[in-house]
């Protein structure tokens, strides 16, 4: 769905833009510090560890080919392990054209949901390279192990060019090379989910406090954290029965767990001076 | 993994072939019924709602450009509704090559599951085609009715030209056009889930009985049902605390639950007479 599109979803509460198109009214800063496309897509590429590699087909006259990989990342690359019998990489010796579509996997509508396409030359790796990109490869697929040192397997390497991202409705860019190249993955990646989930079990009080003290949520009856990462968190507060999103950013960028749960523990104790002042 | 990898992970219990290579010693009839390539990927196509859209990228200079996307089968072709401001939906609008690549989810090892890709040209379909692709379309994807009629979001169909199937480790084939169009997808497919776990829950002694009388697992300290299908189902045997596969046939394919429910009963019959015989 466009942007466009999106917006004619939040006719509820919309006010007129300048343009004199209607957005939603958001209930918190629409400059708060966030996450950039080329640092969401280098976060996605990786938590997953499956995809789609689509390569130029041999056999069907130039038709794109897709099919199923598993993959892992090396110094920002995608890179596999591939049977020298398969189909794409008996395209990839005869085309190095190729992409990696790497797609978020959950529940809800999936077009909702975040996916990335890696555009770029995929080449077999050179002897100097085969070591590391095979340690790389193991980390993350460690059965690989079994069969990738046999003669018909061959590791591969995708030189990402350029890197098309979209985060779900109405979140979606072009990301260049440079910008794809000096982006990090999230620090908080791995445990988002868990700090999540911590959160609403246990600190729900303080999801409520963040929501009225520090948004224009500040009849808020309900808050539940969504999502966090190195620049802030997300929760959706329920306001008059209607469920609203919030974006809240931390005083300075955090780098792990520990550092995310001193920024919470910090704007808790912000927001209930803030009360009682 | 290829068929010939496939067999040096089996060297146990294995015995030599005719050409000399070793085989797995199966404990059922090698010839015994089961699906097509062609019958598994129709099902595989029915059973899934997203896949990935591989087109030739207008922008990245013939690059294979992979993309997100919500499908839905119409008279055995897969079809999309696309927002003409979609990168995919450009692509198409100047070069109709395109496959799409659908594979199974689930747990396990990634490369044991099963995926297909589809092979051909898509095209938005005309308007006398419309209303019918369509109403296939929200059958399966609801939600698209908000965005359906929009002027800028139209009906695609790739038209399958060729087709590859990967039912995991060294199950693979092409399948034709022409095998393609003629098969159908299983009609347990909606209900398997639900038989193989009514099975393992409430009749465990009735799939023990089948092993030990109609396989060759006549020592078989447990069975558990891994699935089902028009042709007949498998069986996951323990003998001497390993794992055997097993899988036995219908008398008559089966076209509905019922009919499975009245197979399953019978052979039960069957084998209890054969025990007692």
């Amino acid at each position: 769905m466009t942007e466009h599109q999106e917006k004619k979803k939040f006719t509820k509460h919309a006010s007129p833009d300048a343009d004199g198109s209607t957005r939603p009214e958001l209930l918190y800063d629409r400059n708060v510090a966030r996450p950039s496309h080329a640092e969401d897509a280098r976060t996605l590429t990786e938590k997953m560890e499956v995809a789609t590699l689509c390569t130029i087909s041999e056999k069907s006259e130039g038709h794109p080919y897709g099919s199923f990989v598993t993959y892992a990342m090396h110094e920002g690359s995608p890179i596999f392990l591939l049977s020298q019998l398969a189909e794409h990489t008996k395209n990839l010796n005869t085309n190095s054209k190729a992409s990696l579509l790497i797609a978020e996997t959950g529940s809800g509508n999936p077009l909702a949901l975040s996916r990335v396409t890696l555009v770029g030359e995929c080449l077999e790796v050179s002897k100097e390279e085969r070591d590391s990109v095979k340690n790389s490869f193991l980390e993350t697929h460690e059965s690989a192990s079994v069969y990738a040192d046999w003669e018909d397997f061959a590791f591969f390497k995708l030189d990402v060019q350029s890197v098309r991202y979209i985060g779900g409705f109405g979140r979606m860019s072009w990301v260049n090379q440079s910008k794809w190249s000096s982006a990090e993955p999230d620090p908080l990646f791995d445990n988002s989910d868990d700090i999540v989930t911590h959160m609403n079990e246990d600190h729900a009080d303080a999801l409520l406090l963040y929501c009225k003290t520090m948004s224009k949520a500040t009849d808020a009856s309900d808050a539940v954290m969504t999502h966090i990462d190195r620049y802030g968190f997300e929760m959706m507060a329920t306001v008059d029965s209607e469920k609203k999103p919030i974006r809240l950013a931390f005083e300075s960028d955090v780098t792990d767990s520990d550092e995310a749960r001193i920024e919470l523990v910090r704007m808790v104790k912000k927001a209930r001076k803030m009360l009682s002042d």
